[in-house]
């Protein structure tokens, strides 16, 4: 039986927290470890909307942090399938934060993930295709390979040379 | 005044955990972002005993997840400096698990961060040097320019052709 | 100075949770307190959001629970602002569960709350008014009003035969 | 069988916390869903002991929350069974807080919930009936269904002209 | 200025917990740990009710651990001052415990704690003294001395034949 | 069949925290419970890596608190088994903390405490025999049997005149 197709809206995630003592370090500033928790989450509930199965962390990303965030602050999380390869899926994590004074919430991390979609024995099991809609959905969509490639050779699963679609990476 | 130097030992963190079921899935199995914050701790204590600053996260490089690891198993985290850069440190982190029935620990990940030590009003501060001693430490050492600029690469701080050290790796 | 007005749609909330084993009774469904805890932050943010100043909890209107939500459930918290008086806003919030196999989420829990703006020294200040847009909006917003009797009745600070909005309720 | 009567003190219960750093917002005073949480922990214990079953939250009715409570405070919840009814149980709930420098406790919130007790299928169960003692408990038992009626009326599963209990709200 | 003199039932603590999944071991056992922590801050709200002073533990007695306690289990703590020593105070700690089929509960743990009564630059402060009245308070305020040679003998800061009182404990 | 005897070195167990807020008084220092239960972990991780079984607390002996620990310090603790006895264990645990502007770490407390091993059902279950290498080990090996004596004398279950070896204690 095939699987149903489905389109990156119909798993988008908004997850929203607030920044508690514990989740702070000394300087009262959210310790990058929390905000890589809560982008896992994110991801994983964003993945199993789209496979509705269990869900496992297979892979993240580079992410950096520029901004520190305050104690109190109100951060959110948007997460969206981009793609999905038979059994995985990459989820992308775009986190805001907005503190009291703040008129908008700005955009402080992005991250990429792979997820991998498992049965109750923890056998991978195939996922629904994605269909990109949106010019921004199709731009993700497209770079997924990219990212896919740059992803097996830093495991070492991958020679360089064999990476056709990274060397636009290089190019751009 | 200049800074002392120090060797990787002087701030190595071995860190020790056992899963519990508030880290675990339905399948009672360790969620990648609970290993994620507990890979940035560890990373976060070498980068504070190295400096004797309060650090924050800058960044985290791609990390894999391959083995579930059970629900009661121990966790063992490895993290040492591998270099450092003005303000900043590169720190690499080994995290080993065992479960119950297992005679000897095996490799689960492996993480590359950075930190920034910083001052109490948050400015970034010089950390002293890093002294590689070991055959390991020094590849270690060695090979963080070349992460450094795969870094700057992918957050669109540094154009490929002038990443020098990166191509090394696509010659490896 | 008049306070800026605002729209509902500026301080809405979406907050996404997974229910996690500690949150869960020994049936592995969710703990009620658990729920009116999540339920208090997502009104909480966007009460701060609305006012822009820290709020505190004035009150919460009766809650019920008629479906048991399963451990690894996913929760979705819709909350807004319904109405403002002085210093005090009124906020609606919706609770959506899903599990795995579910196609669609169902509305599990609704619940009014009301916070109340404070400034440094914690003494209540003025908050934005708020301007109703859809049908909807405004069918909340008048019917705060009602609410707010009741509240008053229930707390022993207002006499029934005062309540001229609240015997809207017994007509409806 | 006939299921055992039991008193009001043969499951009533005192359960004293300390308000920590993670239970505060940023004035450092104990937020509103912590202490529902509180609450419910309480209101749960109580109706577990007198069911000698798992129990379910079934609902809440209105909480107002009127004195700040710093961190570092004592909370101390008392909560009792008021009334029984076929598989659920109305419990009463008063919080006291007192902190440092205080001489006695003050009650800081009262609340009525309802529980269901559960076997282990889920499917609900019949509770042992209470007997109210003193005069106290003899008004709290008489209060029971004018508050169940209210509930009733508030979930739109009993319109108002049949809540004859309920008018006996009105009078007072 | 003298200090008010205090008995027992002043600063007397009833502590009730319920057993939550994290609490628990791979068999749903409470983990020792877990109890430690909930030992200690049943003992820290009596001495700081005692005091009326923030107080940091400064030791705790042999703690024997019996019975399994099963996840869902009811906990009761019971705690109150048994001497007062200048700035210290002793505190006994019993914990009972009961799961669902339980009629009565049962004695699982008692624990013995010294507290320190400190002001807010950390500086050890008198507190009040203790006056027992009931016999078993009697008991415990005679028995204090002898525990508090044990203490000193085994933390080296008393040479065991200076330990007149604690020749009692092996005539018994 | 024999069970393989073991070294200390074979389960020896450090593990590193850093003292989060939820860990401390309002005066900021890590909270005695919160230390207690992190040497249960410690000790529990080091039990269950020499008997490779499910291990339970049967006991800790007398912990003493001396130094203040500030937020933001690492605290690492060092666990290892001293003796082995059919199904039970005793481990020996050194806690030693250091915040930002030590040079070095101080050790601030040791604890010993006692494990058993079971099985699934939770029946003791033999575990392998210790067998000390260094002076330290062995000297920590014979006082075992000296402070076992004590702790039996503690709980009622030996008589003191019986108690041959703890009268090593009292003639050091």
């Amino acid at each position: 039986m095939a699987l149903k197709q489905k389109y990156p809206k119909d798993s988008a995630v908004t997850m929203t927290e607030m920044v508690l003592p514990n989740d702070t370090n000394p300087l009262h500033n959210l310790m990058g470890g929390r905000m890589m928790h809560l982008i896992d989450i994110a991801g994983a509930i964003a993945a199993q909307k789209h496979s509705q199965r269990i869900v496992v962390t297979a892979s993240v990303d580079n992410i950096s942090f520029h901004q520190p965030i305050k104690l109190g602050s109100v951060i959110t999380l948007q997460a969206r399938v981009t793609r999905a390869f038979n059994s995985s899926m990459e989820i992308y994590v775009e986190v805001f934060a907005e503190n009291l004074s703040m008129e908008s919430k700005i955009l402080t991390n992005r991250a990429f993930l792979t997820f991998v979609a498992i049965d109750q024995a923890g056998t991978p099991i195939n996922v629904p295709e994605l269909l990109p809609e949106t010019e921004d959905e199709k731009k993700l969509f497209d770079g997924a390979l990219r990212r896919r490639q740059l992803r097996l050779i830093l495991a070492g699963r991958m020679k360089p040379d064999e990476a056709t679609e990274l060397k636009l990476l290089f190019e751009d």
